[in-house]
């Protein structure tokens, strides 16, 4: 095994190098009160839209919906939890098309930003995200990510854990599958990255979902990298 | 009119970003003086070899032969321009495919680099080129060209001036024709993309093909802007 092979580094994005929950409580908390709402758990609201996304891809991936940008099933959990909530009627069309876009709004983890200037001196880093070319590059650009390019859904036309996913952005780069190391918070995207060939590296995020976080704590298997931090992987490349 | 729309410029790479006929020269003269190869005008094969490249796209544009990267045609074109400078058999097969990748190590313009670092501070940058992912990042990592993201022929699956390129441009970014505009050296480019309702700023390149230049030496219509360094495209939008 050597990683001396490397030359991209793609990651997650939602989790790995974005803290949705936290962002997403804050962003909600502010709407809140400029609404006058009250009694209204926005960490919880966080957590109950993330947790409708998994479902949202499922039957895209299984094939049984065609193809469905994440904006629009991310609008459509919104739609359910905003009445779950018992706040939908706060909310005019336009206003919930606005609140859809906190996910292009996301704030890095503290490590993030740092880390990534640190390993885009010597090499391609990127998303590999479910999210849509403009949400990432939006986010980015609002956050300071310093992507040198953006591989997402929309281009690979795949949601991960779908191996034509992963597949679609190793072409992209015109690389070999072991030239590509696949960074994650996620276990099992991994192992999917893992299945086609490509390097790993698991980063530990275990309050990503806080109260709500029932699995990765820890790498359960044995990754080309295992850290706490994005900075943790130029240590492990040694750059 | 207004320019306070634009969002994000895209920008067409080979002839206003980089500068390819210089670079071929370059890179053609130090390759033949290792080999040994006199009487060679390197300057001269860039331009045959670039030569090749609108009548290498036409069928694909066309519809008459299905989707082939940019890095296809350009191998195409330098078997046959091999045979006619009367070089083809100093060069291995892995010889040739390393000569190809000349085109992934393109030098910028003088004024390409600190002209695209003051518009990155306010809109979205980004190449919209017939290159692919692969050459485009390539390039970019290179040279320290620092685009957000990559719009790549292999994204859209279509070349300029083909109208679909600009169109799966737009849908990519999420945003309206008018919020991205084109900067580019050829004045066809932007009249497609005008065509779409695209922004339009031209940068006058007069010495891209040197001696083989016969067209774009200037404006020839009314573009939202006219320039002669990528930095004059900040001037006018005031940024």
């Amino acid at each position: 095994m050597s990683l001396q092979n490397v030359k991209a580094l793609l990651f997650d994005t939602f989790g790995t190098v974005v803290d949705w929950r936290g962002s997403v409580t804050r962003m909600g908390e502010r709407l809140g009160a400029s609404k006058g709402i009250e009694d209204v758990d926005w960490e919880a609201f966080a957590r109950a839209w993330r947790a409708g996304y998994r479902p949202g891809m499922a039957p895209v991936i299984a094939g049984d919906r065609p193809w469905t940008p994440i904006d629009v099933i991310h609008r459509e959990i919104l739609e359910e939890i905003l009445v779950t909530f018992g706040i939908s009627e706060h909310f005019s069309d336009e206003e919930k098309s606005d609140m859809n876009l906190m996910w292009h709004r996301l704030d890095p983890w503290p490590d993030s930003v740092p880390g990534l200037l640190r390993l885009k001196r010597n090499y391609i880093i990127g998303p590999l995200s479910n999210g849509a070319t403009q949400l990432l590059v939006n986010m980015a650009k609002r956050a300071g990510i310093p992507w040198d390019l953006i591989l997402s859904s929309d281009i690979t036309r795949a949601y991960k854990r779908d191996p034509r996913a992963y597949q679609a952005a190793i072409a992209a780069l015109g690389m070999e599958p072991g030239e590509v190391m696949l960074c994650a918070a996620h276990n099992d995207d991994l192992a999917a990255a893992a299945g086609q060939g490509m390097r790993t590296a698991y980063i530990n995020r275990p309050y990503e979902y806080g109260a709500g976080q029932t699995k990765d704590f820890e790498a359960n298997s044995d990754w080309d990298i295992v850290t706490d931090h994005i900075g943790g992987i130029a240590d492990a490349l040694g750059v």
